[in-house]
């Protein structure tokens, strides 16, 4: 049978994670990767989960084992309406302003099904979060692509953007902006309090929607907590993303919306025909474990390893680094990344070669643009390597960027 | 905001599941539900399962609690072999050709996501499974419906609609045919093998692929197991889709596509991008369960439960529907339904309002109908309600019948 002449025009437009690719490399005993984002699986609370597990089953089957609802466990929302609380002073909302996904990602999918056709725009950053790219990609939308600033999306560029598309009789099309904004992923910065007023402002003169996406909110190691942008548009301007995945265990795949009940409805119309629910055995484990640990003291040590690690990386960056002209890291407060830029003439797509001889793994920055090109930065996770594995890791990256730089004749 | 604007087209698309609406009705307590296909939760291995989720969060935790690949637990492909090989003496695959979904649904979903855009057709039967409606409808795409026999499909008209396209020169555009080959949801019947050679045969002559969905199969209670249209057409022109929702917990929201390589490549790549991958402690639960113990052993007893609830519902629909003429019913040998059909001039939907009086609940053969149309008949579960409600339900579901047929002067 001939595949390629059935697939849909969705369906064509369709890729496959390159990160998965680049990291099968990184399996090698004598690799050093800083290329996953994922957690140091000892953070996990396994005793607590593993008898909660046990206790939910027996005694719960009848909600564990059954099919479930489509929104997802009310025992569970419950605890995240006292977290949005506690965490960021969030209140006044109920449990019909939440939704469970598959993870985050399922949340960025509906959300592109629900919103984007080859009519519609949205506003990405550059670099930006490739599991956004790729869910938005499928249907078909375009992109309004603006850069990152080291606090946060360059509003003027936006605003030029939007007024143009006004002009041009489009701004109807344009449906929302996509925002990180806590400790960004690939590029660790933290949007400023000034800017996200000034996202809000925005989203209202154009009647647009911000999906705010904060998987590492919890993760701050230095600096204040700013206000969500949730909480500064309400959930009439603003849906929030987030996760259990950074802060309790991926493994769980627990992602949520909250937003505006009318919003929720059409998520949870989506989530329907996606996968009618999800399992509630995950959802109702969550929830006990809420009910009888503190999430916040169990992150205490997480975030001491994590602030750790962080420091050791950007010292050796400091130390092997700082003599390399041009390129420059950001020193993010919190989340798992740092983001290193080398200057004009590196291409870091191609310089993973070189980095693979040396077996030192990174993630190009070519993976985090919207459009397919050329990228001079690079993101580099400390969360999963050993302090010492990160020292001789930057080492490795020196000596590959050398060797790139001579090899190019940029140095 | 005016979120009604905003909507794409496939979002435009979408409708929410009328038997969720129908049935929050049936909670009353002198309700008698014959609405949900939701297995009865003493049949799941609750204690089993709850030694196994306690023991592989504790010591399996790098795995069960972290992100997992795309595909899902090699551990369970390895048993889902197993099982093929035993259930279906299909053999000669690897696990390659396996990638589990978020119940079939998400595989419903994915699939007319890879395959399905304005342009295409896909044949369905009617009635038709609601949730393959539901996945296809959002993506556009045009239906050939074929009306369902007593042995499947009508294959003359199947083949009269395709040559037609075929004349007008849009075969072409014809993607694939979905079928329920075993205990039909929702009308019961199980396609024979004369159609399943026919299935495949006019699969190959218009080079389409078939969907071969079998939640059911191993769910039979009198007859012999017919060869899957999987192992008659093979990998190459079929899919078969599979779940554990109705042989061991739909909690685990465990299902499933077995296809060739290159199909299950499509497959991957649609769930990176709908939600990364699944909860891998479901994964891990599911495969050490069937390491251990033997699900068609565990099934016997589950068996036994609904081959006599069956013949309690076929027993009660003789004694209370064989003197209303034109009434008639499908014997399934297997599944959790009844199909039962009114003469013509009953509309079950409009008398629904009947039932919800007598609190008597069914699910009205209209959600069935790939176009919103009336329908004679009604879907009856009888799966949850015990032996004597069963009794109950049918002679309460007659008074209805009567009192309908009475008032529309059907009688």
């Amino acid at each position: 049978m001939n595949l390629e002449n059935k697939i849909s025009k969705i369906g064509r437009n369709m890729k496959s994670s390159i990160i998965r690719e680049i990291l099968k490399f990184a399996s090698d005993e004598e690799a050093i990767s800083f290329g996953g984002g994922v957690p140091d699986p000892e953070t996990f609370p396994r005793k607590e989960l593993a008898e909660i597990a046990k206790e939910i089953i027996e005694k719960e089957y009848h909600y564990t084992l059954q099919y479930s609802t489509t929104e997802g466990d009310p025992l569970l929302k419950h605890q995240i309406l006292k977290l949005l609380e506690r965490m960021y002073g969030i209140t006044g909302l109920d449990e019909d302003n939440i939704v469970f996904t598959v993870g985050s990602q399922q949340a960025l999918d509906l959300i592109g099904k629900i919103f984007l056709d080859d009519e519609s725009y949205c506003v990405l950053d550059d670099p930006a979060y490739l599991g956004a790219i790729n869910a938005f990609k499928q249907y078909l939308a375009h992109f309004i692509v603006v850069p990152l600033e080291d606090d946060g999306m360059n509003i003027d560029v936006l605003e030029k953007k939007l007024s143009e598309l006004d002009r041009r009789g489009k701004i109807k099309r344009v449906k929302f902006i996509y925002v990180v904004s806590n400790f960004h992923n690939p590029a660790g910065v933290t949007t400023s309090l000034e800017k996200r007023k000034a996202l809000v402002e925005i989203a209202e003169r154009y009647d647009l929607f911000i999906i705010e996406d904060d998987p590492y909110g919890a993760l701050r190691y230095e600096g204040e907590t700013i206000d969500p942008i949730f909480k500064i548009g309400g959930p009439e301007r603003v849906v929030m993303l987030n996760t259990f995945s950074k802060v309790l265990a991926p493994g769980l795949r627990i992602g949520m919306v909250v937003g505006d009940k009318e919003f929720i409805k059409r998520i949870v119309q989506a989530k329907q025909s996606a996968d009618l629910c999800s399992p509630a055995i995950t959802h109702r484990l969550a929830a006990r474990y809420l009910e009888r640990y503190d999430l916040f003291e169990h992150l205490k040590p997480t975030i001491e390893i994590y602030r750790r690690k962080r420091k050791v990386m950007l010292k050796a960056l400091e130390e092997n680094f700082s003599d390399i002209p041009g390129a420059k890291w950001v020193k993010s407060e919190g989340g798992l990344f740092v983001w290193l830029s080398l200057p004009e003439g590196f291409d870091t797509w191609e310089m993973f070669e070189y980095a693979k001889k040396k077996k030192i793994f990174y993630v190009p920055g070519r993976v985090f643009k919207v459009y397919d090109e050329p990228s001079p930065s690079m993101r580099l996770s400390f969360c999963l390597p050993p302090d010492e594995k990160i020292v001789e890791g930057v080492k490795r990256l020196r000596e590959v960027v050398l060797e790139y730089g001579r090899t190019k004749k940029i140095f």
